[in-house]
């Protein structure tokens, strides 16, 4: 049903906040209720937070990840690895990737997969500047941590011929049975692959 | 877990979006990435709205509910019955009973309702104001329509002692079972109150 509001202003502000992903109508308005209620400032240093954002925000040279500066705190902290180089599809990933605080190398952000299905082909990935950084010298280590999926695979597996050339070593992340997984319940691939790939025990005990 | 932003602008707006009402950090990081993936106006479009909402919208003269002018399109239409003076609690109840296209008269926004334990009293609404309406002597019939709640039963009373000695009709809205209800599980007091309260039968048949 078509909602009437007594307000332009008000149905301009719902509509905004409608476009963004997974808000309806009904909870939109809520959030445009909500807004009138702070006082002006706040509703200031709300509109300002998201029009500065995506005006002021940049894309590390080196890693592509979001950044406030030309290099990001990651590619700029000397105390990092930069010759291990993790190949992630999105800002996202660095983000779930930092937070396991397990990892002291740097990224490459792709900005995306290798998907034909939604016309996107190598060319619109940053794989090129991928490969002139390991052509550089620097990297000894490339880890692929794309989706297990099949157009991740399909992406790793396009990099992984484009890299072979190179003396750097690939790894990739791995697969197998997650944490608290029941056998019972786990897929069959993943099972498979586990058994096949079965690693030595000491290594399976949690560190730290 | 406290989730590292490799951007400030980042982090800036996804605090500023998790303070929205039912939006928590993933959410508010997801909503943040989306306005980077749209073009620059319509962020700031996104981000103006916003603020001109807050900073630009009114509340009606006459009623209080949300306008952008000083009186707002229900009070300022001519076809509709100005005797008739519907009283709700917010501007959202306006728009619901304006959604059913069954009331042609005008309204009067409480602005909340008495409720002790929040500290809201009579003097923080608009009673006096709908007095004042009542006291010009222009309305003829007033129409409770606030939440079937203690609170609200509180305020209606509140209200009706006010206007007892204005020559003015005091209804109520309806209360019994809701379209669609079963009886079997309807709550005691509802269908108390319908069966002593039962109407007419012609009077129950839809119209329209």
């Amino acid at each position: 049903m078509n909602q009437l509001y007594s307000s332009k202003l008000l149905e301009n502000a719902v509509n905004e906040f409608s476009k963004l992903p997974g808000i309806g109508k009904k909870t939109a308005l809520r959030m445009a209720l909500y807004l009138l209620k702070q006082d002006k400032e706040s509703v200031v240093q709300f509109g300002q937070a998201m029009i500065q954002l995506r005006s002021e925000v940049m894309y590390c040279r080196e890693c592509h990840n979001l950044s406030d500066a030309d290099v990001c705190e990651i590619c700029a902290n000397q105390r990092r690895n930069h010759s291990i180089v993790c190949v992630v599809e999105t800002v996202r990933d660095v983000m779930s990737i930092e937070n396991t605080m397990q990892y002291q190398g740097v990224y490459h952000v792709l900005g995306g997969i290798i998907s034909p299905m939604d016309g996107i082909g190598p060319a619109d990935l940053t794989i090129e500047s991928l490969e002139r950084k390991v052509a550089g010298g620097k990297v000894s280590e490339i880890i692929f941590a794309l989706n297990a999926t099949m157009e991740g695979d399909t992406t790793n597996f396009y990099i992984y011929r484009k890299l072979k050339n190179f003396p750097v070593t690939v790894s990739a992340l791995a697969r197998g049975l997650a944490v608290g997984d029941e056998l019972e319940y786990a897929d069959q691939v993943t099972l498979g692959r586990s058994i096949v790939n079965r690693l030595p025990f000491e290594s399976t005990i949690k560190k730290g």
